[in-house]
């Protein structure tokens, strides 16, 4: 069993040591958890008003204060941590997200569907869609906007992901409605972390959510509250891929049709 | 604009008169649509206990009693029919959906997932995904189990489909709510014609529905009960893509990393 914690808070805009307060808090007033994830750009908040901004806010992974402090929080804690990632790689910005476990770095997503006016700050996620095989599952990774792409998350299945970590600054009020039906057409789990609170504009919408592979939620967070939501789950139930005793939901699959996703 | 008429009923088993007279009764005492969607093997029945039983109520396309009746339905309405078809072709059967208009046959599909049993009598689709561009839109079908998957959902929108006619026996409580899911992240309709009743050991579970762009439900049948649902819709909707200003859904997909679903 793994034991899932999602962190719903509203990072501070180019505040990098308030978000590792808010993170560290609400991190080591809870109970252990193998498994955290955060909020999309947790380290530099999202409102943006031009490419200065996110040049001042991002960070290098290997030089980032962020997940330095994220990774003694693993350590302490012996957990993995899938964190939102405003991130600079010489002169070029992505937003990423960032696997974390006790002995440090496991690896790096960067979101290949840009939302709006991120399409004027950041590159393209070019490092594909990995799955890390960890000691307490297979996880993959997403970022917010990616939900819209439901080829996305069937390629990251079908590469063995158990659990999509998805961390969100959502502002629409569709995506945790539709986690349901893509963890069940996958039979996996997917963990939005979503941020709550106003930054400049724009206003996000929380309820994070962590969906199990028969398309029940099994967390659901508040609109506006900061929380810290924890269950324990069974990713083995992701290997499960028969909706009938006939049906396995992946064998099933016509990629003589449609293609394989790239998947080999 | 165009009208679509959802026929909710019970196909009765192996008798392709009486499912004759159940359209025919359901079309002609109701106002005129442009589409009328048909459930999921409307000519034959589903619950077969041998493959003897299907080769009795199969039909072959050219000779088909049931599609010559439904012709001639077509024509007197000027109508367009998507209907479930219990197909045979030489010794081979197939679980198709057939599209009908005024001037006569106007394409096939052939289930491409079969579903628990079905896999002892119908051979798996064989004709791809087609869509067909008639006078009232682009129209792509996809029978009953086909929801699980997908990709086969991207594909049609992929290639056109601004409405997707969906025949099916539904028995697994799931569909219907994971259609708003795949109108919203395709931006396209969905017509869900689901049968009710019972046949030997299964229950079917009504609750037709159509879902617009947005993922709203814009028709929602009642569990068991026969309905004639109609509503009129606008499927050039489904040719905006965007869900933002600056986010085409299709245009911001990454076919580099995920692949292309062998539309070209």
């Amino acid at each position: 069993m793994v034991k899932v914690g999602i962190l719903q808070f509203a990072p501070v805009l180019g505040d990098v040591k308030a978000n590792v307060s808010q993170v560290r808090e609400l991190v080591t007033s809870n109970k252990r958890c193998d498994l955290y994830v955060l909020p999309e750009l947790a380290n530099s908040g999202y409102r943006f008003n031009n490419r200065d901004e996110v040049i001042l806010a991002a960070e290098k992974v290997q030089s980032s204060y962020f997940l330095k402090e994220l990774m003694q929080l693993a350590v302490h804690k012996n957990a993995h941590i899938v964190t939102g990632f405003c991130e600079r790689e010489g002169s070029l910005l992505y937003n990423s997200s960032v696997l974390i476990g006790p002995e440090g770095l496991v690896g790096v997503y960067r979101k290949l569907h840009l939302f709006m006016d991120e399409k004027d700050f950041f590159e393209p996620g070019n490092l594909g869609l990995p799955v890390y095989d960890t000691p307490i599952g297979r996880i993959g990774m997403l970022v917010c906007f990616d939900w819209m792409f439901p080829e996305a998350w069937r390629a990251l299945v079908l590469k063995g992901a158990q659990l999509i970590a998805h961390p969100s600054n959502l502002v629409l009020p569709y995506c945790q409605s539709v986690m349901p039906s893509y963890s069940l057409v996958n039979k996996c789990f997917i963990a939005t972390a979503n941020r709550i609170g106003k930054e400049r504009d724009l206003t996000f919408t929380g309820q994070s959510v962590l969906v199990d592979p028969t398309g029940e939620y099994v967390l659901k967070g508040s609109i506006d509250q900061t929380e810290f939501l924890t269950v324990e789950v069974d990713l083995k139930q992701s290997d499960n891929k028969n909706i009938t005793p006939r049906n396995d939901v992946m064998k099933d699959r016509r990629s003589d049709v449609y293609g394989d996703f790239n998947v080999r």
